[in-house]
C-alpha cells in the first residue's frame, strides 16, 4: 500500500531533499517522484508517491507529520492512501456514449473505482445504469427547481461519500454551489477544442467556420462556464466533407476518450490546480 | 430507404455516366457517389448510393439489371439495402474493453446493427453479454478440438444470419475453414501498427525496440496471420518513461476505437477489398 | 500536358457525365476526376484534370467552349494548364523560418513555381532572399504611409505577374485594396488554432489558457481579420511544462509545414472556395 | 552560462538529494532538474543544469569534482558547458530537403550550432552548401573504395571539430570505422515507422503492404543498420488513394522535422542511450 502526495508552493533550495529525506528516514522506499519548476513564476510542484510497508510513521499520524516536515517550504499538499478506493458520480442528461464509456471501465475492472450514482435531470438513461447495476436518480430541473434540485444533489453526493463527480455530456450549467461544494473535484468535457467554439452547439459552428480539425476538452467546472482549469484535450481532422452529423458521431469517440483520460489522471493523483492551470504529471 | 453499389474492375471510358445514367434513367436520386481511379493499374472503384422511393425497378429486381448494365465494363459489384439491418457476431477471450465498446455502441443506438451472440474460448465474459442481454456461447478449443469446434462455430454463425465476424480481441488464431466460410467478413484488432510487432505480446516487443509512438491495426483475416488487408490503423505516442503495463493501458483505448472504425466503415458499405489492400470511401 | 478545371455552382443531374462527356468526345485522358456534393445546400464542386495530347479543341478555344458546354449547368469555373509555372510573392517581416523553408522547396525543385518577389516592411530579411538569390524589396509601413505603400506592392505584384501573394508570418494587416486586388489569392499563417487565439500573440494566450494542445492555421485573408477561409490547420501537444517561448519554438515547425500545404493545395488547383470555406481536393 | 549533466546508473537512495547538495552547497543555482527512474531496472537517469556564475568550483576542475562526488553511486555521467557551440557535420547523397533544412534552421539562429562541413557521396548537392557558405567535401564511394573514404572522413571531421554526425537523406550504410568512431554521435533519418519497412524503398512497401500510416524515424547509427536506439518518430496519415510518389512527398516535410527534433534533443543535451533504448528528457 502506498501513499501519495501532491504538493505545490514557492521553490525552495532544498525542498526535493527534504521531501525524500523524509521519507528515506522513516523506512519508506520512494516508487514514483515527479517534480515540475516553474521557472518564471518560480513555483515548485511535486507529485512523491512511496510505500509504506514497514513505514515508521504510522498511517493516522502521517498527514500532521508530513505538515510539520513541509512547514519551512510553504507548500499546500494533499496526502492520499492507495487502498482507498475513489468514490465517482456521473451526471448524465441523454447522450449515452461516455455514461457506457465509464461504466465499462469500471465494471471490467479497467479502472479501481466506484460508482455509487448516476444523476440525471432526465429519466432516458435510467436503462443504462440499470444494465451496470447502477443506482439512478433524476432530478428534473427548471429554471425555479434548480437550486433546491443541486441543493439535495450536494447532500446525495455527500451521503454517499462521492470524491469526484464527472459531467458525462450533462447538459445543464452547474449552480454555484454545487461548485463551490466540489471545488477542483467536478469534471466537464466540453465538445470542443476550447477555446475555440465554447457554449452550445459548438460543432455547428465549426462546421460554419470551415475548421479542419475539431477537438474536445476536459476541465475542472469553476464559476466561469467553459473557462475551468483544463485537464486533457484531443482533435480529429474532419474536411469541408464532414457534415455536423458525421462530425458529432467523430465527435463522440474523441469525447469518451478525453474525459476518460481526464478521470484517470485525476484518480491517480497527477493532476493539480493553480492559478487557473493544471500540472500534470504523466 | 436506399441502394448501395460497391464496384470495381478495370477502368473504362464513361463508367462513371453509365452507373449515374442508370439511377437518373429509372427514376433514382443520387445521395452519394464516391470514386476512386488507380492510375497506375488503370483500375476503377465505386460506391453509389441512391433513394430507391419512386425507383421504376423493383427491388427483387435490381442486382440484374444492374448486372446487365454493367457487363460491358467488367466490374465486380456488390448491392445493399440501407433498411437491412447488418447481423454481427463478436469473438471474444478474456479482455473485455472491445466487447463493452461494441456492446456499448449498439445498445446505445450509436450503431444500427444487431448482435446475436457472442462467441468466447472462455468463460470469462459471459457475464458481460448477460449483462447487454445477447447470447454467450462458449467453445473452449484445444489443437485436437479446433477444427470441430470452428466447423460448430460456423454452422452457428450460418443459423443466426451474421454477415460479420468481430474478432474483439480474441486470442485465437482462425482456422483456414472458417475464414474461408467468411472471406473479407471477418475483421480483427491487431494491438500494434501493422507490419510493425506482428505475433504475440507486441506490447513488450515495443517496448524492448525503444519506439517513441504504438499503434493498432484492424484488418481482414486472411490465411496469413497478421497480413490481411488493414481498414484501419491509429496510434500514440508513448516515451521511454512508459512501461509495458502502461502501454498496454493506453492500448486499450487505441484498440477499441480503431476496431469501431472498421466495423463502422465494413457496416457502411464503405470497404472494398482488391489485392491485398483496401479502398475505403470515406 | 493537362488541363485542370475547378468548377462549383447548384447541383443538377448528369452535371458530372456532362463534363466527362465533354472531354472524353473531344478525345482527351482524363486522369483525376474529383466531386464532392454538399447534400444539405445542394452544390456541386469538382476539379477534373486531362490531358491535351491530342485533344480536339486548341488551347486557346477551350475556356470559351466549356463555358458554352457549362452553361446550362451555371457553374463558375476557372481554368488551368499545368505548362503554366505559378509566381508567387512571399511577404515577411523579421521573423525567417517560413520564407527559408518556402524558398527551399523552390531552389530545391520540390515545388514547380516561380518566386521573382520578397517583400517586407523591414530590411532584416534581405540577406535571407539574396542567399536564395531572389529580388528583396523593402516596403516600410506607418499609418500614414501604409494606403501608398500597399498601391505600390500592387503595381509590383501586377508587374512582376503574381499570381498568389504568400504572407510567411508578415507582421502587419494587409489593408483593403491589397485584398480586393487579390481575392483568395492571398495566403496567411496564424499561430493559433482559430478560431481560439485571433489576433496578436496567441502562444502567450494559449499557455495562460493553459491548453494542452496548439496549433497552426493557414487561411485565405479577408476583409476581416483571421475569419478568412480556412486551407489547412494542424495541431501539437503541449504540457504545463511547455513555457512559451518553447511554444514559439514548436510552433515555427508547425506554421511552416502548415502554410507549404496550404500553398501546395493552392498551387496543385485543389482549392475551391464557397461562402466563406474551402472544399479542398486531395 | 550554465554546466549541464547527462548520468544515468543503478538506483540509489538519496542520489538525487547528493546531486542537487553538490550544486547547492557550491553556490549554483538550479534552472533544470530532470529524473526518471526505470522501477523495473532500477535504474536511475537525471540531466541536471545549473549556472555557473558564483559557482565556487572553477569549470576546469567542475569534471573531476563531479566525479569524486558521484563515485559512490556509480553514476556514469557527461558534462556540458552551454557556452560551447556544438559542431555539427551533415552527410547527404542527392535529396536536398533535409539539408536545406538544417541549413535554414543554422543561418536564421533558430540553432546556435556550427555547420562547418556537409560531406556527400556525390556532387549533386554541392551547390546548397555553396549558397549556405558552408564547405562542401565530395567522397565518392564504391565497394572499394569505402573503407579508406571513411577513414578520411573521420580524420576530416575530427580536424573540424565535428561532434555530431547527421545524415541527412545519407544513401549510404555508413561502416563499422565511421560508427565506431562517433559513438551514438551519428544520427539518421529513416524513411519509415521503425521497426516497420526497415532496408530500402519503403515508401514502396507501405504502398504495397497498404498501410494507413506511414512514418519516420531518427535514430543513433549502429553496426546493427536500422536497429539504433530511436530518438525520433512521427507519422501521417495516407489512404488507398495516396500513391507512392505522393506518400514521397509527403514524407519529406516528415523526415525533415522528426530529424530537426532528434538532432535538436540531441544538442540540448537532453538524450541518454542505454542498452539501446533512449531516455530523453522533454
Amino acid at each position: 500500500m502506498n501513499a501519495i502526495l501532491l504538493a505545490h508552493g514557492p521553490l525552495r533550495e532544498r525542498v526535493s531533499a527534504a521531501l525524500t529525506g523524509f521519507v528515506y528516514s522513516n523506512g519508506g522506499v520512494i516508487v514514483a517522484h515527479d517534480q515540475y519548476v516553474d521557472q518564471e513564476r518560480q513555483r515548485y510542484f511535486t507529485r512523491l508517491e512511496w510505500r509504506l510497508d514497514g513505514f515508521k510513521i504510522p498511517r493516522g499520524d502521517l498527514a500532521d507529520r508530513l505538515d510539520e516536515a513541509l512547514r519551512p517550504f510553504e507548500l499546500r499538499s494533499v496526502l492520499f492512501f492507495s487502498d482507498v478506493v475513489p468514490r465517482i458520480a456521473l451526471f448524465v442528461s441523454n447522450l449515452s456514449h461516455c455514461l457506457y464509456d465509464i461504466l465499462g471501465r469500471w465494471r471490467s475492472g479497467e479502472w479501481r473505482v466506484d460508482v455509487p450514482l448516476v444523476v440525471s435531470n432526465h429519466g432516458g438513461l435510467a436503462d443504462v445504469a440499470r444494465r451496470f447495476d447502477v443506482e439512478f436518480r433524476e432530478f428534473p430541473i427548471t429554471p425555479d427547481t434548480k437550486s433546491d434540485q443541486e441543493r439535495r444533489e450536494i447532500d446525495l453526493l455527500r451521503q454517499k461519500g462521492v470524491e469526484l463527480v464527472v459531467l458525462a455530456r450533462y447538459m445543464q450549467v452547474v449552480g454555484h454551489d454545487l461548485v463551490a461544494a466540489f471545488p477542483d473535484r467536478i469534471l466537464n468535457i466540453h465538445h470542443a477544442f476550447l477555446p475555440a467554439f465554447p457554449g452550445a452547439k459548438p460543432y455547428h459552428a465549426a462546421y460554419r467556420r470551415g475548421v479542419k480539425i475539431i477537438g474536445a476538452t476536459s476541465h475542472y467546472v469553476t464559476a466561469d462556464l467553459d473557462a475551468g482549469p483544463i485537464v486533457e484535450q484531443d482533435v480529429i481532422r474532419v474536411s469541408h466533407a464532414t457534415p455536423v452529423d458525421e462530425m458529432i458521431r467523430l465527435g463522440r469517440d474523441l469525447e469518451k476518450v478525453v474525459l476518460a483520460r481526464a478521470v484517470w489522471m485525476h484518480l491517480q493523483r497527477r493532476v493539480i490546480v493553480d492559478e487557473g492551470r493544471t500540472v500534470i504529471f504523466q
